[in-house]
Order: C-alpha cells, then structure tokens, then sequence
C-alpha cells in the first residue's frame, strides 16, 4: 500500500515524502509494517484485569477463568476506557479550575469573562454583590475543586440540563457524584470479581461519562472562557502551510489553555521578539495543534498547523524550532523525530513526561516566567535550523473559528427581530429546526485513527450533511480537518444546500462551526440543553445528533458515552472494542433508547455513516415536529 | 494434568471429585482447557490504551503506533494495575468512612473502640474534650471523607510513618494528596499521548500506591476497627470442614465489613435463629470466606470456609444455603455453580452485581433490616437442600485469629519487665530483632492463582520462613491458607527454629500471626513504622520484607508497591507482566534501591523464593545490627 494514500491531506502527502527521503519513520510506516491487529483486542474479548489471565474468550474457552464471559470482559473494558477518558479531561479541568483559584489583578491569570464568572458564581450561591471579582472567582474556583471530591450530593452542573433529562438520571441511578470518585468507583467496580453484569457495567459507564460531560469537560470550558475569554468570532488559517520560512516556528501541542496561553503572552514580549530578530529571524510564529492549536484559534486567532495525524509531519518540515507540549495525544515518537532535526522538543507537564524530550516543568505559579523561558529555548534554537533540510509544504486554507455557545447566539441575534423577540436567545435556531429550514445540527468531532484514512471520513460526512441542510459544529481534530479542508469558511455554503446556505448566509456564519477543543464539546450540549429546555423538551427530542467519524482516544469513549446519556444519538466511523459481545452491541446500539433514548451506531464507511445520520436525522424530525405540534396546541389551549 | 494437582488442599481435592460427579465446571476445570496464555499479554508489551490499537511489540515492530516503545506499554499497563487496586481498597474505605458518618448510639453501628477513635480525633485536630462521643466520630469520618477528595494537600496518615520516609517521599515527589485524584490522575497519565517515561511511570504509581497504603487501606483498617472493634486474639477453626450438616450454612464472601457485621447480627437475632430450627435446621453456621473471611474472624471467631481458589467447591459441598457477596474477588462463575445446587448466590452491592445472582442491594441506611432479610432468604432456603447431593469434607484446622497492632502489643507486654520498661510499646519486638532472636519480619500476603498451585506456595514459603527464625505475619488469602495448613495454631511452634519457638511460646502467639484482610496490610505498615520510630530509623533499615506467593489481583500489585514504597522489599511468586520491558525490570527490581531503598524480586518456585528472603533478611541484618550499634554508640557519646 501506498502511504500516501492513507491520508487526504495533501500537505501531509508531500511530508510524508519528505520522511522518505530524510529517512524518518512516521506513524504512517509504523501502520504499514504492523502485521494484522489483534482480534481479541480489537473484540474486547481479552481480559488482563488479573494476573491469573489473561483470559481470551474463544468457542473452545467461553469463559475466563474466574467465569466471567465476553459480556463482563467486554464491558468491563469499555469501563475503563470511559474511566480513562474522563480521568483526562477532569484532571485537565482540574488544573484549569486550579488556576482559576491563582488568578489575581496583577498577576499572570487574570478574569478575561467577568459576566461568565458572575453569572456562575450566582448559579452556585456565591454572593457577588460589593464583592472584589477575584474574590468571587477564588470562592467559585474552591467550588470547583469541590467537584472533583466531594463526599455528598451530585454535580453541581447537571441542573444545567432539561429537567426531563435529570429525571432520566435520577431513574436510572447513573447521577454522577464527584468527579474523581467515579473514576475511582468504577476502577474499582471493574476490578477482578467485582461487576459481572453488562447491563450494570454500561450503567456504570453512563454515570462515570456524564461526569466528564457535565462536569470534568463542562468545568473545563467554561473556566477557560472565564480566564482567558470567551471565543468570538475570528479569522485564521490551517494547515502546516502557517509555517514561515523565515521565523522562529514554535508549535503548541496538547490540551490545556493554562501553558497555551502563557506561551501566547510570551511570544508577544517585546524582549524575545527582538531576541528573535537578534537571531536573525523575521519574528514568531506561532502554531497550533491537535486541541492546544484549537483553544489557540478560538481565543486568539493562532493558526493551526495541523492535527493529531500531523504532528511528526510538522517536525518533518524541518522549520519547527520548538514543539511544545503539556498533556495528552502527543506521540512519543516525537522525540525520535525531533532528534532527526533541529527541532526541540519540549515537555512541561509532570503528567506526561516523555523519554527524550527536553523537560522544562511550567506551573501555574510560575507561569509567564516558565513560558518566556520556554520561547527563549525555541527563539536560541533558530540558529540551528539546517535551511537545506526546510520544506514547507504551501497548502493553507482560511477558516472563521471562536465559536463559543455566546459567540453562536450573538450571530444568531442578527436575525432577531427586535420589535417582537428578545436578543441572546436560541430562538432563531430553534426557529429554524422548527421549520426545517435547518434539518438538523450535528456534532462532527474526535480525533484521527491510524485504522482509517487521515481526515478522509470528517471531510466526507461534514461535507455530505451540509449538503442535506444539516448545520455541523465540530471539536477536536475534527475541526482540524475541516479547518483544513475549507469548511470553516463562511464561503463554504456553496458546499450546503440551500437551507443551510441561506441561514448562514443571514446568520453570517460558515456551515461548519468551530465549536473549539475536545472538552469543548461540553458547548454541545449546552446548546442543546438551551434548546431543548426553550422547547420545553428533552435533549433526545431535538434533531441532533453527534459522529467520531474517526475517534481514537479514551476520551471519545467517554465523550460517545456522556453524549448518549445525554440523549443524542452517537455515530462512530470506528467500531469500538465491543464487537466480541453481542449482548454489549445490543445495549450500545438498541437497549439504551428505551433507558437515555439515544444509542450509538457503528458504520466504518463514511459515505455510508452519513446517509445513517441523514435518515436518521428525518426520522428525528417526525418526532420532533409532532411534539412542535403539540406544544402549540397545549399553548393555544391553555390561551384559549 | 491432573486436576488434584492444582491444589495441596485435600478438602478442595474431594471437592474436585464431587464437582466432576456432579458435572460442575470449576475454575480448575477451565484452566485445564485454556490454552496458553497470550505472550504479549504476559510480558506487559499489548497496548489497548487507544483505539487506533491494539498494538504489540515484537522485534519487527519495536514501536507502538504512536511511537511508544516496550517500556512505556509495560509501564502504562503496571500503572493502570495499581489505580485499578488502589480504586479497590479506597473505595472500600470510603465505604467505611460513610458507615461511621451514619453511626450513632441507637442506630446500627455504633463506636466499638472508643479510644482509638479518640486518638484519631487528636492525631486529626479534632476536639475531643466534652464531646459526644457519636458528634467526635461524625467530625472524624467527614475528615475521612475529605481524604478521599480534598484539593490541597497531602494525605494525613503520611505523618504516621519515620520522618526519614516522608522525606524521601517528599525528595522523589512521590507524596500522594488525594486518593481518588491520585487515580484519576495516573489514569490520566497514562492516557494515549501523556506520560512515556518510565521512570515517570513508576513513580507515578508508587505516588498512586502510597495513596492506598496509607491512605485507603489504612482508613479502611483503622475506621473498621472504631467501628466493628479492634480485633482481640481469639480461637476459630478453617477450611470447608467448618460448614455442619445440620446448619442452615451460610457463606460471607467478599471484603466489607459494614455487610458482613449486620449479617452476623442478624445471624444472632432470636427470631431468625428461631426460624432455622422452625425449618428443622439446627441453628445457623456463619462462615467467611476470602477477606470477609478474615474481617470476621479477628473480630468475631467466625469460622473460615477456605480461600479465594475454594469459594467454587463451598458451594460444590452441597450444603450452603447462601452465598453472601459484597464486592471484589468473587467469581461470576458463582452464579452458575449455585445453579447446580440449592444455594442462593446473593449480591449485595450496586458495585458488583453478577448476572444469574439474587440481587438483595444492602445499604448501610437500613442495614440490619437488609441483613435480617439476606439471612432470612438463606434459612427459608434450607428446605430446598438435597441432601443426596451434600458431601462436606471433614478436614478443619484450629486457628488463634484477632492479632490487631493493639493484640500483638498487649500479647508482647508479656514479657516486659514492668520495673524497667514500659507496657504498651513495640519494645520487645525491638529487642528480639535486635539480639537478632527474631531474624526479621516477613509479611506474607496475597491472592491464589490459577498460574500455580493453590496455597503451596503460601505454605511452603511460610514453613521455611519459620524453620529460619523469622516471625511470619500474614493477611488475605495468605492467612486463610495459614490456618488450613495449621500454622496459625501455636502448637505451630513446634515447626519453628529455636530462637522463633521460644518468642512464641513467652509471648504466647503462634510463629504465623494473622493480620487481617487484604486491607489490613496498612496494618504491616504500622508495626514496621512504629519499630522503626522506636529506633529512630527508617523502614527500609528493618530486617523485615513483604512476600506475595501466589498474588493475583490489582490489589496486590497496589499493595506490593506501596511497600516497597514504604521501603519495605516485595518478593512475587508470580510474575507480573513486566518480563517484556528489561528497564522496568530494572527499575522494579534494582533501581528502585536507590530511592526508596527497597526493590521487587521475583521467582516462581517458592524453595527459592524462600531462600532469597531468607538470604536477603540476613543481608539486612548486617546493615540492621551496624546501625543500631551506631545509635548505641551516639548515645552512649550523648550521655557521656
């Protein structure tokens, strides 16, 4: 097989020749040279969970030895892939909402959102009158730290949701409790002779998810908005075309804003750009990547070099002074791959050190000082860079990124009529789900897999749905791709049907909208919370409905998962390891309409993924249009 | 194979038997039909941490996808292992914190030990004078409670170890703060794309074990001893022989006290007792099981039933009216066995249900009503016993059971010269190990596993350590062995050597003293502390080692490396699956020396294992004598 045709990305294409020809092994020769993948692994049907095992389930040996089947094996394994993937956006939030309790008037994090921060603080019972704004976010922060511990009651953010949906929870018991105690609850659950139900493990599962959905990633969110701003709508670019042939290159890579940002303070100081330019470069340059270059874009306009797939190539350029990294989705091959040239590459975070690396630790106590070090390491790198072994691949697509849930509704009060509705409502939008002027909105998020082509099945399934009048809001590196590919431009509507290309175009607004980074699909379902609580409906009424299209990480288990318990459907492009149980497939795939009223659905073709949502989406709207119906009808009664 | 060959027990040998006519599959049955194990899987080197994966390293493909090599797969998975074992163990805790939240005078839990409530209170900062002793327990349990998820802060107990350990804690940052952010941060650690160092990697677990050793198993043993009574050297019996022929035979199985102390309640109620002898029963026979076993032997003399490997061929006997779960340990292979007799299999917690299980959901709210409804389903139970199907081996062992700290202190206050010295202390445990009467301590500790044969290594290894001078203290399914095979008698003595016999018979305990439940191994942190405070050293300066035979569980590996990160060296008759990385062999086994001073070793024949120890014990002796004649030495110079 030919590696270049396990990526659509052009600029990726003409790199991954450029790794030939350097010599350098990429993520794309190590999938070519793995022999085939493990059918157990890929089933869920192995259990590792003691060392007695491990356990393969066959025909011959239906049970492990300690009798658990595939169901338990299989379910027991999805549980802690959901446990992982909230474990890591929580502790991102965590250490969000620990920054939050640093910020001071003068100091290195201040409040960019005050409004935000008010407005949480009196959700929370926080008292806000006469009181100084750092004072306020260091109480609200302390109740957030709270979240992540506390002995008693549910989270605090699930009132957030359509009271129809916290009865669900309530019914089905799976109303989180703190934070890291479900993590811990269900490691334990998981553990050898502990739950051997499935039904009880995908309970379990639901309830450790939506305490990343509505707490760890939903903290995360919203505390970065109030540090360092809620996104509004602005231009940039993507793709390893950002990268300038003559400045110091420093791409940000990881997850959390608390070290993005900084570093975007530092290359900003007027004493590094001129030691920059001392160096002899033209300046700083700085790019994203994966969801650091996501939280960068939104709030402040940084391009994005690339996205998970990428990131070796971005080094392959041989223009990258430094690649700087906190936590999460960072290959540990970037160590080799940086050695090959001149690249420096920088871990921070003593939650993801990396064999080969250079570790410079950045804490939020010492923050600017930890990054203007940090870019000054980038910066005195310049002068190794080795002009023969640069290649920048040219290939950058404009995109209009920053759209947070307010950025959204401030777009959508443009075609408010004021004489009669109010501003800074959802009204607009559920007008026009309400008239099938839109058909749907459709979350298009998760990450890349080495299983697919790089990007393929994003760009297929955004593209399709617009062109069925369905509005896509995208996170993640799938936002990358479609940053990538053209589809963050308002331009874009001449790709959407002719619904969707006049909303966007009264609404001024692309088909595709940069909802920001993986935590953020926390706004997913906050927009869909404020519409269906507009409605008076629940989440699983509205014609929505989300896709990972190409998901990889623990943290798309556990975003799938929340999302489903949340009541929107779920459509993967990869099957999750769940095929070895028939009973698991059941439950994911059916049982769990009739519990949360949403389940997942599974099609490794995109074209294929994207008819199954379109339809499916239609279906929705019979539902939702008969409800539409006949909440009017209780209206005009109850008027009448 | 012969299936006999499996276990040294000739109980569960008869029980084989009586299986194999009854045409019951046990575990044996399904280890005999497994094939050999997978490589990778044993070896640590199969990443399923992303779904891009699974991924194994062989020599063709070094790397994972992402680059990760042998030592980082190896060390996610070890990592991931202990936040399995310690989410185990804490949440057990927790689970004892909330009971004694709920305790109160009249209701069903109330404060059995008093004084080391007390002590706590003042360790904590908790007032204490003319207080409600019930109000001194709420106040006590809701600081419990905050251990679990306090966001600033190290854990409390660290204080209770030598001044020399917490530094070295402090030196290698390795202090863990709360215990279920230490699991949901080294599950976020270990997460695609974060830490791929694994010198990180173990760090990062001995911070997550200590949380357990000190934190979790530590609250979980000293909360049950305020609770359910500090446990008092008392006699019992174990092994199947203790079920009755004429008893409604009823099985705690299983780890948390809060269930299994309402159920020997229950047990005692007039009424129920009544209603067995109604049912033509002669009263009612409580047995333990696994850890729940052991909780209600130290505290109450119930009777064990046998060990984890035997809790199939309980119910094989034919004659178990109930089998009583909580949580961890417990085969769903239970459900099918119990299919085959009469007995019911009932769970009890919303953490472990079991398809194919009576599921009775047990909460501490309404506890004595739940167990009195449990005990109830097992007498009206009786009835439906066939009696041509009960076949109950005859073979029991007398055991002396109970020893708490406080029970070995006091047993030790027999032979203080109260002219001289004063009661209460470890004082004369320091002089045998200091005349070098007692070679050292060895804890011996741990699980069975189907990967060797069942308690012959526990045996084998206790015997030798005995023969040698060296006091054996024990937990777990390591202690149920112990009393079967006789060594927790103190007739025992008589297998002892000269110097070990003669401590034995003046102390009056036998040469194997057991500790408690798979918990209660904080227990074996406490006494090595206070021995080593007593000499003002560290505990790695002890002559004292930890042994785990025939570990199975995640628990186990939690255990093992909070020892050895408390600096006490950890011998494994099993290996873990970390063969496939030679650097995390070499740190486990050889690095580890230089920062905790303490090392895993590892043989899978237990003569060897033994001799090791044995040899390794001695080679501490020398340091050990060197230092206390040091500190003879200083004081003498002090006093001089």
């Amino acid at each position: 097989m030919d590696k270049k045709m396990m990526t659509i990305d052009l600029n990726s294409q003409a790199m991954l020749d450029k790794a030939a020809k350097d010599g350098v092994e990429t993520m794309y020769d190590r999938k070519l040279s793995m022999k085939a993948q493990c059918g157990f692994g890929l089933q869920g049907t192995c259990c590792r969970i003691c060392a007695a095992g491990p356990c393969r389930i066959t025909p011959k040996t239906p049970l492990g030895l300690c009798g658990a089947d595939e169901h338990v094996i299989v379910g027991r394994n999805f549980a802690r892939m959901v446990a992982a993937g909230t474990a890591a956006h929580s502790d991102h939030a965590r250490g969000i909402a620990h920054t939050l309790s640093l910020s001071s008037r003068d100091g290195n994090y201040t409040i960019k959102d005050e409004v935000k921060l008010v407005n949480l603080a009196k959700e929370w019972g926080v008292e806000t009158e006469d009181r100084d704004i750092y004072d306020i976010a260091h109480e609200v922060a302390d109740i957030a730290l709270m979240e992540f511990g506390k002995p008693h009651g549910v989270l605090n953010f699930l009132s957030r949701a359509p009271k129809q949906r916290q009865e669900i929870w309530k019914r089905y018991a799976i109303e989180p409790r703190a934070i890291d105690r479900e993590i811990a609850t269900i490691m334990h659950s998981t553990h050898m002779g502990c739950t051997a139900d499935i039904d009880s493990l995908i309970n379990l599962s639901m309830r450790t998810s939506l305490s990343d959905g509505w707490g760890g990633s939903m903290i995360g969110t919203i505390f970065s908005d109030i540090l360092f701003g809620t996104p509004t709508v602005r231009q940039s670019e993507a793709n390893l075309g950002v990268l300038e042939d003559n400045k110091v290159n420093i791409i940000l890579h990881g997850h959390e804003p608390s070290l993005s940002e900084m570093i975007v303070l530092a290359s900003e100081d007027p004493e590094l750009v001129a030691l920059a330019k001392e160096m002899g470069a033209d300046g700083i340059n700085l790019a994203g990547m994966c969801c650091t270059g996501n939280e960068v874009t939104m709030r402040h306009g940084v391009r994005t070099a690339g996205d998970f797939h990428q990131q070796e190539l971005a080094i392959v350029t041989g223009a990258v002074e430094a690649m700087i990294v906190d936590v999460q989705c960072i290959f540990p091959a970037l160590a080799k791959v940086a050695e090959c040239y001149h690249t420096k590459f920088i871990t921070t975070s003593p939650k993801a050190k990396i064999a080969g690396s250079t570790y410079i630790e950045f804490t939020e106590e010492t923050a600017l000082d930890d990054a203007k070090r940090i870019v000054r390491e980038a910066i005195l790198n310049f002068k190794n860079r080795d002009k023969e072994k640069v290649e920048i691949p040219q290939l950058k697509s404009s995109t209009t990124v920053g759209f947070s849930e307010q950025a959204i509704i401030g777009q959508l009060d443009r075609v408010v009529n004021s004489q009669i509705d109010q501003a800074g409502t959802v009204k607009p939008l559920v007008d026009c789900l309400k008239s099938g002027v839109l058909r749907g909105v459709v979350g298009v998020v998760g990450c890349n897999n080495a299983r697919s082509t790089s990007n393929k099945a994003h760009v297929t399934i955004m593209k399709e749905l617009i062109k069925n009048d369905i509005l896509v809001v995208t996170t993640g590196c799938g936002a990358s791709a479609a940053g990538k590919f053209g589809l963050l431009t308002k331009e874009a509507r001449s790709m959407a049907s002719k619904g969707l290309a006049t909303v966007c175009e009264l609404v001024d607004i692309p088909p595709v909208i940069h909802l920001g980074s993986c935590v953020d699909c926390s706004r997913i379902l906050s927009v869909v919370s404020e519409v269906a609580k507009f409605l008076d409906m629940d989440m699983c009424d509205i014609p929505v409905a989300g896709v990972a299209p190409e998901w990889m990480s623990e943290k798309a288990v556990a975003i799938g998962t929340y999302v489903v318990a949340s009541g929107i459907d779920t459509y993967l492009g990869i099957m999750p390891p769940v095929a070895g149980s028939d009973k698991t497939v059941e439950i994911l795939t059916q049982t769990l309409q009739d519990s949360v009223g949403a389940t997942f659905k599974v099609n490794e073709n995109p074209e294929e993924l994207a008819q199954m949502i379109i339809q499916d989406i239609e279906k929705k709207r019979v539902h939702f249009e008969k409800l539409v119906e006949e909440k009017m009808n209780e209206e005009a009664t109850v008027e009448a």
